[in-house]
């Protein structure tokens, strides 16, 4: 998704420089580009956001700085303000995940949304609330829910990038091999079980099936490559061998 | 869900304290208590990791210190890893989301978890890695994956906490009103349509039902509460008299 259709970030009447460029970075670390600042207590530009926004500098620079947030957000049509606690405004309160949805929804159609923050201590006042369409609130432990500014920032743009995100829920990462096929699985059974037979640990002989059958289970579960086949084959090899050499040594 | 069966957070080889100070306030914001360091570079215990720990300096001082990440997850079940990037392991990599919810299932089996995090810049070290069970890796934005350890820790424990947390996707906070009845709402529309009616707005006759059917719908949408409807009823009333005292200001 191009950077036009990701949500502005408002942050509303920011202090410490370091804050807005450890925002920066959150924002970059998950394709946010347009940041927007309204009213920041200390001089802009900002050395110190500079230096804390690190490799996010594009970001910082791009800034821009507006007096209020009804100017803040005057282009956007969908704006959702992020507050830690409830507030007592009758305003639809979503989780982070379904405010994402909803913004990656409208940016489908083209429009512009932005996601606003409040001052580092306070949070948003109440008549910035009233200018947002919806209020997001991030779930936290009830004893200790108070997040900084670019920890907001973080988990907001992290929801945004998940909702879309098709990464799958659990991969293997097959670098050093395919999965092996059955035949080779098979074949490395077969010897497993003939240098176990010889050796009398499947023993004795009524318990033999069971004792495979867990054997295969165990090597079923471990998902294997091709290479790790060939590993295991190897092993089995290298300890028999083993056993073979102690023994011509105690013979010996 | 009782503390003991949220996951410890193993920090291996971590440098600065005050990146252990902040992963641990990042585990008090999402109910994490179970920090085990291995190693850490600088003297233990550390006066900058209480001072960035500020409220869950309870966390910092429970921390115990281990010489191997081996001896620290040794009584753990299930231990996954957080990586950055892919690595040539052939282990399973997950998603944070589906991490979240194996540790919440081996949890409500009284199985104690675990989560890996390597030193600030290198990560972990694919000997740490081979400890694990499997990989998570947290999805950003390809150019900019960089995330610093607190930042890690604190998207880890947000899902955790998500996968149990039960906030619905979207709530309206009603603290200072119900949500209307519908005879409450209909008497606002009769109020609304007869003083438009005698103000010649609902004009002319033939394109009235359209009319008063998109302002109902506008009022649907806005899902009042019992104290809103009062308000615009108000609101009405308010801008009806102040009309007939212009007409009379007018006459007079």
């Amino acid at each position: 998704m191009p950077k036009r259709f990701a949500p502005a970030i408002i942050l509303s009447h920011p202090q410490l420089g370091e804050n807005i460029g450890a925002a920066a970075r959150a924002m970059a670390n998950f394709g946010l580009a347009d940041l927007r600042l309204v009213a920041p207590r200390d001089r802009w530009p900002n050395k110190k956001a500079d230096a804390m926004a690190a490799n996010a500098g594009h970001v910082v620079a791009a800034a821009r700085v507006y007096e209020s947030v009804a100017a803040a957000a005057k282009d956007l049509k969908l704006l959702f303000a992020t507050t830690a606690r409830d507030r007592k405004v009758a305003k639809p309160v979503l989780t982070p995940a379904e405010a994402a949805k909803r913004l990656r929804a409208a940016a489908k159609r083209g429009l512009p949304t932005g996601l606003l923050f409040g001052p580092e201590r306070a949070g948003l006042e109440n008549d910035d609330l009233s200018l947002a369409d919806a209020v997001v609130t991030i779930p936290t432990a009830p004893d200790y829910a108070s997040l900084n500014l670019a920890q907001a920032v973080l988990l907001m743009g992290y929801e945004w990038y998940l909702a879309g995100d098709k990464t799958p829920t659990e991969r293997i990462d097959h670098g050093i091999g395919k999965p092996a096929t059955r035949e080779e699985l098979f074949a490395l059974f077969k010897h497993l079980e003939d240098e176990l037979d010889r050796a009398g640990f499947l023993y004795p002989p009524h318990k033999k099936p069971a004792m495979v059958r867990n054997l295969r289970a165990m090597l079923h579960r471990a998902a294997l490559t091709d290479q790790e086949v060939r590993t295991l084959r190897g092993v089995v090899t290298a300890l028999v061998k083993d056993k073979q050499r102690k023994k011509l040594r105690e013979k010996g």
